[in-house]
């Protein structure tokens, strides 16, 4: 599915572009802002990466994170995380690196989220043009 | 805390010391296994931190991570995961990697001891000698 966002062959909500990386939303975000940073080449664990494209990867996710804080969506902190391998909750065979912004006293809206998500992957994910906005709010703090 | 480890001038299960990067057992482990990568260098967010030393702890993650994998602890997967700020559960400010084992069809297990956390955190940390074993058997697997 990544390659194929990755290829222009599927919709995203893109965010940056840096090549050997891509950045776009989740369309099941956790939390409004939520994102995935990937590498453009497929590769399914992240000890398959290059040491460079696994360093890039990480740098872009740092620098969306400041983005995050510093962009109109109320995000306070970040968690940056991969899962990696199906037993630790990867869905999408495709290194990904989740960014979510939090806010204070957001705990219970993500659980309830987290919650739903069996329910939303089943009825489709968030409309695309709330996640161009989100996507066009974070690239004008970058 | 982490920067008495650093000095060791505080008890840690070290994996690992680079230098610049330390790796050692979280004493609250989601798992058995559970790491934590550090900067030696005090920092309170990945942002705060030199483009080199972000890149070396991920590095090192990476590395943890398939050792984890290598070890005799029964590691399928793993979560590579950074609480950038309070909002994102970060409890002690100072940069860490969680990097943290799963195997397959322990969902239930992670969710009973993430659910005790509050009352583990009050109640003391696991043995010591257990995590010495933890980090002896992933040190072997490196």
């Amino acid at each position: 599915m990544f390659c194929e966002i990755a290829a222009g062959q599927a919709p995203a909500s893109l965010v940056l572009d840096r090549g050997e990386i891509l950045a776009f939303m989740d369309i099941h975000p956790w939390r409004p802002g939520h994102l995935l940073v990937v590498p453009r080449r497929h590769a399914v664990r992240v000890g398959d990466l290059t040491g460079e494209v696994a360093a890039a990867l990480w740098s872009v996710g740092i620098e969306l994170a400041a983005a995050l804080r510093a962009s109109n969506l109320g995000c306070d902190d970040v968690h940056l995380l991969v899962n990696d391998g199906p037993a630790a909750a990867q869905t999408v065979p495709h290194v990904h690196l989740h960014v979510v912004p939090r806010a204070r006293g957001d705990l219970w809206r993500l659980g309830a989220r987290l919650a739903q998500q069996p329910v939303r992957r089943l009825f489709g994910a968030v409309a695309r043009d709330i996640l161009d906005g989100h996507a066009e709010q974070i690239r004008a703090a970058l």
